[in-house]
């Protein structure tokens, strides 16, 4: 090509992505929080209900994290991370993990595998393990079969959206209606190798149809992959999750998961049908096998939260959890009122009165995130609220009570 | 289509990936090293150099690890994180990192923002800043110009070859040959905005050819986006790496790097040229905003690992380390010989020689890594080892007898 010729477009073709398009849609909600404050906070902390702004000193209760059991913040699971730190001396090996892995590494492997019924795979993160996993999934690499059509849920999280591209590079990208099992079973018909990939419990409320997934599964061989991250520890008798316990593990099934979530720890694991998948995907899954892993206070603290897990307290913490959300449900009804889940969100429908709504709130002393367009589709703005176990209803109460008001006056 | 016309192919179109084939190629390697137990070893550490394996009680030195200062076991980063841990009582605040950050990692971001010169974005791992940032270079959205060419080192980590089917959306991707400053001058010339995409020193060794990249940024606005993990803490005054203490900080240049090597503890961060810059990052850098960040603990260790930065200590560890590599460059010399840096490759050509190397060193007492494609070109396989501040002088030297002893006789 000479200098005179005119230059070709290098433009990408944006089948699965656009980020133009994306940013020009979300950065007006994102600088209008930012506008009143409500991005950016730095804070000392006390608890999930006390929190301290640096720059003001205003004090607030966080209503949207996810630490659903409130293990965070439990003394054991602090003292486990610090336990660790102790006996061994280290943060952690700074060598491959494919290589060479520390015992309490190893060791938390096999307990979680033991508590969860499937063999473990553990990762920096829950996005790691997924865009470890996703391509091999895509690829055929998972089950017998040849590449995969995949098709996302409309809704799944952002980190499984993300990685379309690269799944693109190795077979078909659908991307279905939210639950859609008549578009995902006409699929099942056309294409000998499918895979359905979505959330258990969704970060923006709701859940998976695990029923009907399960059908088409059997009928078809549909693979699952499934980030449960939203109902790890608050479901199962064991914390395993929402889709764990309702379902037999198998060879067909890849449940990934964050343990920075409900769990009160860091990381992430995928729960998988075989050992021999474990160990393939140590050497082949991306991220997984290259970057780093669980340090060692994380693991620490993860050995100590899954001691919760065994003992009498998780069911404790998981009824205080329920009863909470029941209460909730009660206060401020929405059309996720009743499925047992702590992820709500109240709709207002623009960003402005998202923001506005969330500006006045925290104003009051409650951190809501207002949630908009790419978060939650457009036209369904509002705020998200994340029930836990460490609220208590007076603080339940009096926010649904601002919340009630606000609804009327903005 | 009804099911009797013939099914299309869902076969992707490979640009960038092709799992089958890299399977194909690279699981010969991985299985033989398995078969000569030189994968998932888990192992009791009292040190860097002194690992037990669980099962057979044999102790081993660790040649592969990337704690080039030994950091990872200093006593005041381990206190660090138990210190953090015990003043928050938390592992962290569960909560999106765009919205609210623990007062620590903002301090975290403020210290190493003064240490490094630069502005300071955090992220779980080297590998999420660098999934989350480099669809925005490609797309435009770092700085003005439209959407880049960008161009891959052919040797440039994983971790950012992985996300080139995710920039292939935004833009045209092309591969270079490595450090080929011809081709990418050419490029730069066709091409109105191109970003380079590069290790700072690389992970299989030898380094980046800074000079001749930042007269091709002056001349024509050369986008530089460079993962300097191996050489942070180890070069530098205060420890900022081989490229930031080569250059001044500007607005199109992008320095990812992880604080989980030669920094001695976890997670990832970013140096950019403006605050603006991490701002819109910390908004729409995929995985850096809507994933886990830094974990309190090893918030805690990073900012006691910031303080030993600051201090003459540095200095004395990076002397140490530089001792060690000039002592293994008499020991053994390679063809990175005199370059300052500690990753050293002793190429002996097909996998399975270097697989049975690696085998006979770790019968002998030392864990080097064999590597093979695609970890490094066809032919080239061999061990791979990494020069260490906390290796004694009669360890290297009884290494690199072995190491000898095997080169003339296997």
């Amino acid at each position: 090509m000479t200098d005179t010729e005119a230059q070709p477009s290098v433009v990408g073709p944006h089948r699965y992505r656009n980020g133009e398009k994306l940013i020009q849609v979300a950065d007006p909600g994102w600088q209008a929080a930012a506008d009143h404050g409500l991005i950016g906070i730095r804070v000392d902390a006390k608890s999930n209900n006390q929190l301290i702004e640096r720059n003001t000193g205003h004090e607030f209760a966080n209503m949207c994290s996810c630490a659903y059991l409130g293990l965070n913040y439990h003394p054991a699971v602090i003292e486990g991370a610090a336990r660790a730190l102790r006996d061994t001396g280290t943060t952690w090996l700074v060598t491959s993990t494919t290589r060479i892995r520390h015992n309490l590494l190893a060791q938390l492997e096999e307990e979680l595998g033991d508590l969860f019924g499937a063999q473990v795979l553990p990762a920096a993160s829950c996005s790691a393990v997924t865009a470890g996993i996703l391509p091999l999934v895509a690829s055929g690499h998972l089950a017998p079969g040849g590449p995969r059509v995949m098709v996302f849920d409309r809704f799944c999280h952002f980190c499984m959206a993300y990685v379309k591209p690269i799944c693109g590079e190795e077979s078909l990208v659908l991307t279905c209606e939210h639950n859609d099992l008549n578009y995902l079973e006409d699929i099942c018909r056309r294409y000998p190798s499918v895979a359905y990939v979505a959330d258990g419990a969704y970060s923006m409320g709701g859940a998976t149809v695990l029923e009907g997934l399960l059908e088409l599964q059997d009928r078809y061989g549909l693979f699952l992959y499934i980030d449960d991250s939203h109902s790890l520890s608050i479901k199962g008798e064991h914390g395993e999750g929402l889709v764990r316990s309702g379902m037999t593990m198998n060879e067909l099934t890849v449940i990934a998961t964050s343990l920075g979530k409900g769990f009160g720890t860091g990381g992430g694991v995928a729960m998988l049908g075989s050992e021999h998948m474990a160990k393939f995907l140590a050497r082949h899954a991306g991220p997984v096998a290259w970057s780093q892993n669980m340090a060692v206070p994380l693991v620490g603290a993860s050995l100590a939260s899954a001691a919760i897990h065994r003992s009498p307290e998780l069911a404790e913490l998981q009824l205080k959890l329920q009863a909470n959300v029941d209460y909730f449900d009660e206060l401020l009804p929405t059309s996720f009122a009743g499925n047992g889940l702590p992820v709500r969100r109240i709709t207002v429908g623009d960003t402005d009165k998202a923001v506005r709504m969330s500006a006045e709130l925290y104003r009051r002393g409650f951190y809501s995130s207002a949630v908009f367009f790419p978060i939650v589709p457009r036209g369904e703005a509002g705020i998200r609220i994340m029930v836990r176990a460490d609220i208590s209803r007076e603080l339940l109460a009096t926010f649904a009570g601002h919340v009630d008001e606000l609804m009327a006056t903005l």
